[in-house]
């Protein structure tokens, strides 16, 4: 056997012009070459430096919180971020709605044979800089390649793991009667930034996603000391899946107030010009809280003194139904069912 | 609104001869009936059940391990077992073999558009029955849904958290010149399963995949006392990458002994026919160890009691070697490197 071939000599990856091949995925020199050269000079920190099968973390010491999501968002680049942004963001939410601080993440790729290795360097950067502004760290990692046409350039799973201050119990089921709904700020800007895209929808200003991390957020409400039911991040299905699941898992009816629910007009005149309801479309650095409602000032308040925060708005309360409905007054002053968006997909949103 | 679309009305998913569709993956009432009447039924546990967007444990009282892969298998199912067994194994015993207790595994997937329900459904209760067998539990999931022809059947990322013991450091740069090596079963098995399946090999008894949870060997190895280095599962690269990836992180040589390897005949003749080299293809329930030389009788003792190493051996020992190189001493006496698989791929073994 020639030195030429021991991982110190071969020739760097061409992160310009070179493309992910079957090879990559298969457990050899070129796998470890792909993770060292191009994965690793990104998403370097002490635990995944360990290069074992696994990462060895310090005790959380409390409850520990874990989410997980595969992301398959197309296209993988949008006005605002990207894959790899939303794969860190979305699942550094997750911990965090539950009341938790996010620690740790894991990252398992499925790449597409030929996918080009200049836009996973740029995943992969975008990944080590969302993992940085929200302070976290990519501790493990996974890499699989499969056959040109059995995938789709690169699908992300990112696995989150988080610590949980004691005695906070937040869950879907928590809502009350009485309690007060509040938003952190504008919907459906992610939805509308990917939906633009693919329809090549011409705005003058293209919509941006709203993907960003919401633990700085969720730490402040926390610390504001009013008392919270639950929070959650209205992803996948909008604002209004996202309250149906509380009303059926809470047992509640919920009236949202539309006037009070901040949409920019960008995102309302593109789901005119699309036929949606902004209700529906995906959020990825929004969150809704309920708590008791003689908080809600106080929360409010601290909701807009954070940046991500700053339109935070009362837009309903927890009411008291047994069908479970969520029910929205208009801006017209009637009062329509809100339901979960039923027949039509939109898929690939996240 | 009409009360039969709502969730409690639903016609259930037919099992038989029903098909994921794009609603499935879209945050909507036919996503959360798929998780309730599919995943949900099969993997359901207390910390499933809470249903929200992440799942609160106890604290784990210890240093945390985490592991994340992602699995794309093809064939989904091979004899000895499937995607859903492979990524339950796969990611516990990337836990167990850093000394740790896997106690929580999650589980991400992606779903191609028109994959049979009743597939998913065999795939699920296999990862169940996986996961009791392993005593961990499957605590949060995701189900995403891309087009047809834009993934393969159903790919699955787990990720997995265990608890480390006090004290106890394994890792892959600890082997010294000296170590004996010990390897707890015949190799090969699961890559040959899956070669055959894909080649069509007609053997008269199909080679099965060894696909298996090895925290119970692990445990039993850690009890011996022995003063253990190491240990890791062989998977994609075999046996051949995962020496040479001790043996650089280590700074050793690696030197084996061809007649010590277990190798079951009907994978010896696979390989031959394929024109492979058993050293080279994935194991998915065998692992190996560095440990003290004079600790190797005491640990082969406590692999052999367990089923898992029955066949457990001694098959070489660490040693000083500058250019790293691992090496096997064959059986007509001569000595030949073992390298990494250099270009040819064998994709989606794993």
């Amino acid at each position: 056997m020639s030195g030429d071939v021991k991982a110190g000599y071969m020739r760097p990856l061409d992160l310009r012009h070179g493309r992910v091949e079957l090879t990559h995925g298969s457990g050899g020199r070129a796998m470890v070459q792909l993770i060292r050269e191009l994965f690793a000079r990104h998403l370097d920190n002490a635990h995944l430096a360990q290069g074992n099968d696994g990462a060895v973390l310090p005790p959380a010491g409390g409850r520990l919180v874990t989410a997980t999501d595969a992301h398959v968002v197309s296209p993988l680049f949008f006005p605002g971020g990207d894959i790899g942004r939303l794969a860190v963001n979305g699942t550094v939410n997750d911990v965090a709605v539950m009341g938790a601080t996010p620690l740790y993440l894991t990252a398992a790729f499925i790449l597409e044979e030929g996918f080009p290795l200049a836009d996973l360097d740029r995943i992969a950067a975008s990944m080590a800089e969302a993992a940085r502004a929200a302070g976290v760290a990519v501790v493990a990692g996974d890499t699989k390649v499969v056959e040109r046409g059995k995938g789709d350039g690169v699908f992300i799973a990112t696995t989150g793991v988080g610590v949980l201050p004691d005695g906070l119990r937040l869950s879907g089921d928590a809502a009350r009667p009485g309690d007060a709904l509040l938003l952190s700020g504008p919907i459906g800007e992610h939805g509308m930034a990917i939906l633009s895209q693919r329809e090549g929808l011409g705005f003058d200003s293209p919509v941006a996603s709203d993907t960003a991390a919401l633990n700085g957020l969720t730490a402040a409400m926390l610390a504001s000391a009013a008392e919270l039911r639950l929070m959650r991040d209205p992803t996948r299905g909008g604002l209004a899946a996202t309250l149906n699941e509380i009303a059926q898992a809470s047992g509640v009816g919920i009236l949202i107030d539309e006037a009070a629910i901040p949409v920019r007009p960008e995102v309302a005149a593109g789901c005119e010009l699309l036929g949606l309801d902004p209700l529906n479309l995906a959020c990825e650095g929004r969150l809704i809280a309920v708590c008791a409602a003689a908080d809600a000032p106080r929360l409010l308040a601290a909701m807009r003194a954070h940046p991500l925060g700053a339109q935070a708005a009362v837009i309903g309360r927890v009411v008291e139904d047994a069908r479970r409905f969520v029910q929205m007054r208009t801006r017209l002053g009637g009062v329509r069912m809100v339901d979960w968006l039923a027949g039509e997909a939109l898929p690939r949103i996240c």
